[in-house]
């Protein structure tokens, strides 16, 4: 694995659990293995969980990690061959390649800006970073796909599965706000390559980006859909189809205990951080059967595995 | 002592002040203490003294620190039941949590929003926080108390008091803004276990809670107060009464080299930042009697001694 | 060496050098030398390089670091005996004390305001930390120097020479916005010491403060100024003699190929963060003569060959 964009970059994903679950049994076993080393986070978004996790996990294993929130007062320009006569003070071309100077790893958090789709899917930013950087990128979450969670939730379903291919919904739940579709794509390119059933349901109208979506089972019927989950997995998305909007919905999509009720007494999930009560009522997140704290602390063990991984990739 | 919100929350007040004594003699004497343990610190308010002290005590315990600034992006709801479909992200419950899943310590810093008494004195913030915190919550300033500064001021009082029980004047002084009580109410909290003969001297309108107050001697001449005083702890705070205001004062309430002179040879103490030459003459703040460098240097010591008694609370 | 502010502060500028290859070379060498100490970096305005650089620098020498930004709802007075009723909040006189309780080095970055050149030439904040402060200030970039910079520099016109005495010209070039003198006046403060053949070019209107430039070789003729170069130094600023103006110039200043062409294979250095395709082609910044991103690299070793001197001397 040279860098961690995706679950395409993950050679053995089988591994990756292994050592995610090794990590929680002991999380300083390996705690010379980054000595010395450097990983350098550069966020262009706020992080609550992705920033502590990672930072623990690169602690844990010995490394020193430094922490950048870009964009307070410097801007960077992504395009190649840009007359940089405005507002953009750096290229991403020397930002890439001074960071891979002080860093053994580099930690990019981007958002999509929602406007336009092919500059979003083609993960500008990211790609650029990882074009340009001299070490590897780890993906912090970026337009399109968020690997770490998705590593994480795998762990959690693979931690409480009660049977051997449990069926797993992911459900789009309603949001005030115009969210990327980064988290749900992701977790479906997971889920694919795990041993379970998936199922996705969602209004009309707010279909994953076929690359993700393709060959997947799609419910647009939410109580159908519940009938026997053993994991209910709701976050919510704006719409790929009609690219940075969320066109009303007349029904009523969030997670309450009457539609749990129809599971086979299902875990609830979500990535957080979740809006109660419009997501999902308090009685289903505060619930027995609600795992999104057990999902949160094992953010730390899934970027232990990516980083230790990583660490062996460029110690050989 | 299971967190640290407030002094009430210190079983043994005296092994406070001898543990700090202790670590400011050698201060990394116990740093293998907290060796592979982590604090996460969390700031709603600004902070120069609290962010670098406490982050160099638990250094020189072995910790590891992680300092966020909340509220970059990133807004906390911190009532329970609430339908989140406004600006708030999170609710309380889960950011409390998560975080406790990376941290063995939780700092928080929050100011008073000195418009709603109610929420102020209920400590909304810091206590949703104990609430749901999974791991020792250690206050470092709440809307109505600031500890670890007051064991700082206490150390420093024992450091340089010249007789058994010395005369400690808290006084009002005047400032551009309006500001909260935090710092006088808990002065006085922990003044009131400590042996020395505390007065308390404000402009009329400027009593603060009763809760802090009752059974404190009050005058309300400066210059009476003075007279005598072994230590003259200055600061500014706005009105308890007609809450979130300042109201106008016609004496000059400034503390002056001629207004030390009543005192003998007082000592002069501040919390810092100090507005110069509003609160305090440079004269008096430049003398040799000035103490505020010293009181900031204590800072360090303080957190130390509270998060070493943490660190054993929890490995017991 | 008791401070770190340019040039002058260093004793013997030829072990710096040799103390920045040596680090190169095994940059974890000395890393129990700064066992226990900590730096506290305090940034007044936006910074990459120096940032990351000198934080790892300060950490391959077992430094723990704090970084702070400063002005995040906290704001500095630097005027002796100012009354402080208006926006700011402490004086550097407590802040500079304070921070020496925590820190055994204080770095600082503060850019000029260009609007008082008395204030920006007479370093006013940079003096006033060096004044208060009670322990080794080191210049992150201050108002008129960028002295980490310039050491960064000449190592690598050292690592790249073919000849004994190269010339090294220092060119102006075009900006979209009014920027500091800092580097300019740094590099050629440096390079007098350097045994190089120094030589300025930029249009009328834009020389150098005559504290930096007296004694230099300026030619107003870029191309002719380019002959026969070994190294080309490019970077903008802002004109000295109409303080906080770029007046404009008609020629084109940018560094092409065409001019590059005309040099003895000259290497392109520039500081970055670097305007592409207005300071410099893609064609020449992209090109092997390039050292921009060595330049880059050799900032940790030019920071902790600054910090291991700063360790021995406080060791002494």
């Amino acid at each position: 694995m040279q860098h961690f964009r995706s679950v395409k970059d993950a050679d053995d994903i089988q591994m990756l659990l292994k050592k995610a679950m090794s990590a929680k049994a002991n999380p300083l076993q390996k705690n010379l293995l980054g000595k010395g080393k450097t990983m350098v986070m550069l966020f262009f978004n706020p992080s609550l969980r992705t920033r502590l996790s990672t930072q623990k996990a690169a602690q844990n294993l010995g490394m020193n990690v430094i922490t950048m929130n870009a964009g307070q007062g410097w801007q960077l320009e992504f395009k190649d061959g840009a007359v940089m006569n405005l507002d953009r003070a750096e290229h991403v071309k020397e930002a890439a390649r001074v960071i891979s100077q002080y860093a053994d790893f580099i930690g990019i958090r981007t958002f999509p800006g929602l406007k336009d789709q092919n500059r979003d899917y083609g993960e500008l930013i990211l790609n650029q970073f990882i074009k340009y950087a001299a070490v590897p990128v780890v993906n912090l979450e970026s337009a399109t796909v968020h690997p770490l969670q998705s590593l994480t939730d795998w762990l959690t379903v693979e931690e409480h599965k009660k049977k051997a291919r449990p069926k797993v919904v992911l459900t789009w739940a309603p949001h005030p706000r115009i969210l990327p579709q980064a988290v749900a794509n992701s977790f479906v390119e997971w889920m694919k390559k795990a041993d379970v059933e998936l199922l996705i349901t969602h209004p009309k109208g707010y279909e994953l980006a076929p690359q993700f979506a393709a060959g997947c089972q799609i419910e647009f019927d939410q109580k159908k859909a519940f009938t026997g989950a053993d994991f209910v997995y709701a976050k919510n998305w704006s719409s790929f189809s009609d690219y940075g909007n969320s066109p009303t919905v007349s029904e009523d999509w969030m997670i309450t205990t009457a539609k749990m009720s129809l599971t086979n007494k299902a875990k609830f999930m979500h990535c957080l951080p979740v809006r109660r009560n419009v997501v999902v009522e308090d009685a289903v997140i505060d619930s027995a059967n609600s795992l999104v704290i057990q999902q949160a602390a094992n953010r730390e063990f899934a970027a232990q595995a990516v980083l230790e991984t990583l660490l062996e990739h460029i110690d050989t």
